[in-house]
């Protein structure tokens, strides 16, 4: 509630009729001729302007090129994974199928424009009518397009909540997409859990993705509400062959035996969804799961090096498995030691995470490191917001995690806090004007 | 506690005494020859090995040089601002002088390493001795120096809590080391406010940040716990003047007429404790306060462009100051629309905030944009972390909160929600190797 009363004209300086228009392009030349500081940004203001900003920015050498937002599939999930990550659940407020479309239809345009370092809105920011909110937030304004992806993904209740289809799409739920069971060692805080729909947005300046978030939210006013927002500072895999492993906040390197976008028939077979494998709609798309997982660093720190490279199986160092040098060495789970025990051990999490002790499960895995402040135990609140994308979560991340929950050495240091599932549906193409994010959904 | 048992040595790989040594060269050399990958992170590697990594990183482009953790001053105060933070207060929780002054001549010579992107101790991630735990914890391993600055700074409560001189030093606590006032518009979170001691740690990349005071809050153990952490994710100030200004999450360029590291005569006068001012510990030193700004961005949101201009005082698109087309002009406080009404509200933020207003006052300011997930009621949490640098808070911040908090029309849209006040010591100098964080306070 504003306690001003509204703006009178005068107090703009010097207003001449057609004085919005003016405006707004006074502000954009305005904004391309920012004084000090003008050649730092410039490059990325003039690619805002004219819609593309692929050159990279010579003042910080970050990352700035574009990731194109259509395709066969959607952005964000092969896609080299950015550096930071903003990931957000929404709870859908309405029961107006209707509001809902229109939500989503609003929320592609503004998606496919901010991926190009647009403004969500043409003009959003700097407005063409001073007497309307900004339909932009602005606080990407000259930033680049840092290689943002927006994902969506919708979760079991966006199909029946409380035993009541809202949207007429209960029976389009696929079968894929369960309520998750509930695992050992698990403290799951429904504050931090599901959502009827995510939006994981990814780019290696936070401020773009927070942005993106924030834009999507803000236009969702009446329709959706933030259930939870996750932050995460840094990735803790790699996507694609060329990018070096990151480490988690235990030190380790993370992700080494991830399906890269390069392995397309494992992709084919552990990620996409396959025609037939259930409701049309959902054929060319992914499932999302989201484990938010405490790490308890404190005690993980007083842990002697040799305990630690035992739970996880491999090198703290290089990253190789226990046994070998070269962090892609394949593992070795059978060679042991000269005391007869294996080198990985029965419990490592490796050797439980692996394919062979999974019968072949592969997961496509993207997740985050986060420090959430402190626990008010003089502690930080910190760890890994897991992400993953799987073909059928009961085929591949259930039994995965089932293993890991029983026996997983890791489990003394790390609880599970949160959790999610989504059904994210395919890419949409290019040209297809008429499609939007869940169009296959609710066509 | 660990249920697991201690490793038998024979678990480790094909063991040559002395076996310890040549784990860690080998730790070593793995490590420098990481396989596909290698060449992102290669430059980078091979600085951290050798002390040093001030080329930037071919693959990101990030900025990753050094800052010189040495010098007259402490770095992060005037270093041109990196783009995100990781600020963390602690609560010493030990009433012996002593164990404080170790753990601080121990953080001294960790912060120093990580600044050159060093483990916290040599061999700290990698350890020479397996059957101890790491003393880095090594998730910043292979990460450039990202301009890492950590900076300390004591409160009040560390001179006298609790009516306690714990340390010794109640009669060395300045005058200008106040207890904060209440000010209006204010709620704060007693568990987000001071601190006995802070460290500010900025750096270009948010997991070298995060590293850095996770290892202090390591090493901390038993004489000290985390207060509270704060991540910051983007910056809201320049402080150099070739920095472009950034926007904060109003979407509003913030700091241009913040004060920068070029301007020596201002900094001696606004930000640097001179001989006389105080105690002689603090001389050359300065006042860091802190505010966690909550914004309310979804009310700021719906508010017309005008008004949102109008309560700044500036345009949203350029950054200039209403009446002006360059964000570097100076504010025109006096000329009036053809309504008679002053073109800068006479409750417009920059009017408030300005020197002309404020009988002189300059405060350097450093602050961050954050967003804690959501607050439970459908929104992010989401804000801007508030850091100035000053001499003497008592004729600097206090007027201009003063000033502010009972009549800046930006208060409808925000609440400050933490604050605190931290003793910054000088920096210290160049081969003085029995100096260390906090010796003129205790020398």
């Amino acid at each position: 509630m504003s306690s001003h009363p509204s703006n009178p004209p005068g107090d703009a300086p010097a207003p001449n009729p057609p004085e919005a228009t003016n405006r707004a392009l006074s502000r954009r030349k305005l904004f391309g001729a920012a004084g000090v500081g003008a050649a730092v940004v410039g490059a990325a203001s003039a690619g805002a302007l004219a819609g593309r900003a692929s050159a990279s920015n010579p003042a910080t050498g970050e990352v700035q090129t574009e990731v194109p937002f259509r395709g066969e599939r959607q952005a964000g999930i092969v896609t080299a994974s950015q550096d930071r990550m903003h990931f957000c659940a929404f709870d859908v407020t309405t029961d107006d199928r209707s509001e809902v479309v229109a939500m989503l239809q609003q929320w592609t345009a503004m998606a496919e424009r901010m991926t190009r370092a647009e403004e969500a809105v043409e003009h959003g920011a700097v407005g063409l009518n001073p007497y309307a909110p900004p339909a932009d937030t602005g606080e990407a304004l000259g930033l680049s397009p840092s290689q943002l992806t927006l994902t969506i993904g919708f979760g079991p209740s966006f199909f029946t909540k409380d035993g009541k289809d809202r949207f007429g799409v209960a029976d389009r739920r696929p079968a894929a997409l369960i309520d998750m069971p509930k695992f050992p060692n698990e403290t799951m805080d429904p504050a931090r859990s599901h959502g009827d729909i995510c939006v994981q947005a990814c780019a290696n300046d936070p401020q773009v993705a927070v942005h993106a978030i924030r834009n999507l939210a803000r236009v969702a006013f009446g329709t959706a509400a933030v259930r939870y927002s996750q932050l995460g500072f840094g990735r803790t895999s790699s996507t694609t062959r060329d990018q070096a492993t990151p480490r988690n906040l235990f030190g380790f390197k993370d992700g080494t035996a991830n399906l890269k976008a390069e392995d397309t028939a494992a992709l084919d077979r552990h990620v996409w969804v396959a025609d037939g494998d259930g409701p049309a709609w959902m054929t060319g798309g992914t499932y999302l799961v989201t484990r938010r997982i405490r790490m308890r660093i404190e005690s993980w720190d007083r842990t002697t090096l040799l305990e630690q490279e035992r739970v996880i199986g491999r090198l703290k160092g290089s990253g190789a498995p226990i046994g070998h040098a070269d962090e892609f060495a394949a593992l070795d789970l059978t060679t042991k030691s000269s005391k007869g025990t294996p080198l990985i051990d029965t419990d490592a999490h490796v050797r439980l995470a692996s394919k062979e002790n999974l019968g072949g499960i592969e997961i496509l895995r993207r997740g985050y490191n986060f420090t959430d402040g402190t626990d008010g135990f003089g502690h930080l609140d910190a760890g890994l917001f897991f992400i993953a994308f799987v073909r059928d979560p009961r085929t591949s991340f259930v039994p995965m995690q089932t293993a890991l929950s029983r026996s997983d050495a890791l489990n003394e240091y790390i609880t599970h806090t949160g959790t999610a599932l989504f059904a994210c549906p395919p890419g949409l193409r290019e040209g297809d004007a008429s499609a939007y994010w869940g169009s296959t959904l609710f066509s």
